[in-house]
């Protein structure tokens, strides 16, 4: 294993870390927070140790074993600092919970330990929502973006943090691909921050509220969330744009250099919003009531859909009490999660595509054992390499929510609870059901129950391999030959 | 598609059926019992139908596509006419309630719509519990050990039928294969009766119980089941043999034909019995109170691990009641299941050991991108064709549980009533947890949820893919070329 490398590499990231944190503490200051002294312990820890990325060594090969270590390494050790601030501000019980918040906010679960935020400072939600941004497009992208780095090297890095079945570049060199990537994601939130305020959202608010939407994270700063606002303008304009967060965004660079006619014709697309409007259909059916009119019905079930399936997880109902069928499908499109490439976590809806097409290829080989059968994804033959990784992630997953489950059963809690706290945290959601549900949050769970939900929540993130990965020991066994 | 060929086996099967309900018509007859009339009417049809069977069709050549629907077709009409005496008997509301009865018989779930079942007549009782041991070895099985039939044909019905991942053949031709297992069968049974009757069970109901057993189904002709017996000797006599009955038929095979060795280093039967006991002694610390003394805690753990295990489904104790983790451990062996080639359902242990192995090589894979790495089992390499069919398996079995539960929300039961419920079915097991707890029953599903479920049961019986197969259009299309 290249050391070296790997430390250099964590000295970046974390000094990327310490530039990071500087927009809250304008905010603190903007807002006169004392407060916000707070993030300046970490601050200058992490800029020390930015010093172990300033000489790159000599021998700067990685391969994939240090690809996978850097990035859970980095995203464990950001997590760590980042909840310093949380700490030392005061609001929080223990540094768990902190912890807990934290990577909530950079894996873009959104999950919160908090029963009320409004009473933390501005410096503090600033920073949490902003993690969110920073998590849903990751950070390794980022620092791929501004470090000139050879091709396969990038490749290793960028496979561990990127969502989705297969990385691909969408111009020829890597660091390109990726500031694109962030151009768009820039430009996309930009504008819904105008959207929010230009609908009455107080300006604060409408930043970081577009922080949890772009990210598709799921911090409020209010405590009602977006139920505080009384607003069809905000609540759709949220809907819609969290769905566009969770489409590919190599679509949207498709777009750009005209080609927009590809990214129409996209199959994962299709299906993501087909999938969507299904839910939509039988959920609104399903909940319609007395109670309220068609279009608020229809129009609540439009939020939760864009908010589950897009795995941010804002809730302008407390789908809790819904009729089961449609707590079902919100558990299916937990599951599903968004598409690949996306901010959005879950399986991805090309996984589920594979997966599908997969299993109608068993039963076609089956009913007919002579014939030659071929999966094809987006009008191509999928590799059998990449259908089997694709059903191996999904034992994986399953294999990780049923850990997750079964450990916090050592706990006092319901199996709903375990159950749904445990998916909503592996699929980056945040809100689950019964004592984990959208009115609820997760300060009751034991400390050990929080670091076990941290790890869901990264395992989920990073796509479970360079979580499994630091704890497999076939990653430190020195390989025979 | 051998029309006549499929119509032909029926014929034969149906046949077979009559036969089957004859020593249910001799207990009846026994115990002067005046409703025994009920079976009549159904022998009458089954015979006449039998008359299908007379003639062989010149043409008996049968492809994938035949076994599979003739399997599926089997199992449905021995089913639809099962239940006909149920309904005449008048122990029944409707007929869909003695459908879900004798289709949990026959897939050897051993769920109930009854909440007692001591006022049933003794030849009623005699066919539930018969139903499962026909079941858990399978009719065509028999069929095949008594019909002289070409290996290839006998093959493409005995992979629909027979559980796990591969069907071994144990000598040569297959007729022969299909009758030293059902001389397994008969002489364990025949053991655990005498056993039973021995420790002081009345030999009706110790029969009763060894049908139970034996085919891991779990019906019970008391109405407070095993727990009804006060006796530690009845009790792990029958864990004991509940685990026997798990184990890969062809490992007793080769115990017989004195290559215990190859027996006893079978791969699959160590994880089996390492999970045991892995599962009985968290259960046993995690179950231990001052209620109880430590051996009866033990006692029932090793009860309830088998039983469930083995998806018999009997219980000594209310595990709904039990802590959350060893509930979690319940459900996690649910999926599991048993052996292989045993009259056991689940995704089998084999399965499981397969899923596991296929997850580590993929993380080695990662880790070492040029190395080549193969996965084992039974100390010999595993095609991947045979890895691509267990992860598919795997895929389908949590697509079917997810499925059943999305289908069973539209009533008015709770998550994990509905959860269980599906799982419990599709795992032939039986009972689940809360409102179909141990204590519990089916009775107040509505008979859409019990047609939906009493297709769980069958499709998890048949491994899936003949039911699968009914409703799927793939079967029905015509093959273009």
């Amino acid at each position: 294993m290249n050391r070296r490398m790997v430390v250099f590499l964590l000295g970046r990231i974390l000094f990327l870390e310490a530039l990071l944190m500087l927009p809250s503490v304008l905010v603190g200051i903007i807002y006169r927070e004392a407060i916000t002294w707070c993030f300046l312990p970490a601050i200058g820890v992490l800029a020390l140790l930015g010093l172990f990325g300033i000489k790159k060594p000599k021998d700067t090969a990685i391969y994939a074993r240090e690809g996978f270590l850097t990035v859970a390494a980095a995203w464990v050790l950001m997590s760590l600092f980042g909840a310093v601030p949380l700490w030392l501000c005061g609001g929080f019980e223990t540094f768990w919970d902190c912890l807990f918040e934290i990577v909530s906010g950079f894996t873009t679960t959104g999950a919160s330990i908090l029963e009320t935020v409004e009473q933390l400072p501005h410096c503090i939600l600033f920073w949490r929502s902003f993690s969110h941004w920073v998590g849903g497009m990751g950070v390794l992208v980022f620092v791929l973006a501004v470090m000139p780095m050879s091709e396969e090297r990038s490749m290793h890095l960028m496979r561990a943090e990127v969502p989705g079945p297969v990385v691909g570049k969408l111009v020829p060199r890597m660091r390109d691909t990726a500031k694109i990537l962030y151009a768009v994601y820039t430009v996309l939130t930009l504008v819904l921050i105008i959207l929010l305020w230009v609908g009455g959202m107080p300006l604060f608010e409408s930043i970081c509220h577009a922080f949890g939407a772009a990210g598709t994270g799921g911090f409020s700063v209010r405590d009602a969330g977006i139920k505080a606002y009384d607003s069809t303008y905000i609540h759709v304009v949220l809907s819609t744009f969290m769905l566009l967060f969770g489409i590919n965004f190599s679509l949207y660079h498709l777009i750009l250099i005209g080609r927009w006619k590809n990214a129409v014709r996209s199959e994962e697309l299709h299906t993501y919003l087909g999938i969507i409007a299904a839910a939509v259909v039988f959920i609104t059916i399903n909940t319609l009531s007395a109670a309220k009119s068609f279009g608020v019905t229809l129009r609540d079930a439009y939020f939760q859909v864009s908010s589950i399936i897009t795995t941010t997880g804002y809730a302008t109902v407390n789908f809790d009490r819904w009729p089961s069928f449609s707590k079902m499908i919100l558990l299916l499109l937990m599951v599903f999660g968004a598409c690949a490439g996306s901010t959005g976590g879950g399986l991805k809806i090309s996984r589920v595509v594979i997966l599908f097409k997969s299993a109608r290829q068993e039963v076609r080989k089956l009913l007919h054992p002579r014939a030659v059968t071929v999966v094809r994804m987006e009008g191509k033959p999928i590799q059998p390499d990449l259908i089997r990784a694709t059903l191996i992630f999904f034992v994986m997953y399953i294999a990780c929510l049923a850990l997750g489950v079964l450990l916090l059963s050592l706990g006092e809690q319901d199996f709903v609870t375990n159950f749904t706290a445990t998916l909503a945290c592996l699929s980056n959601i945040g809100p689950g059901l019964a004592l984990v549900g959208p009115a609820e949050n997760y300060g009751f769970y034991s400390s050990a129950s929080k670091v076990l939900l941290s790890f869901e929540m990264l395992a989920g993130r990073l796509e479970l391999f360079p979580i499994i990965m630091l704890f497999s020991p076939l990653t430190y066994r020195h390989r025979s030959k």
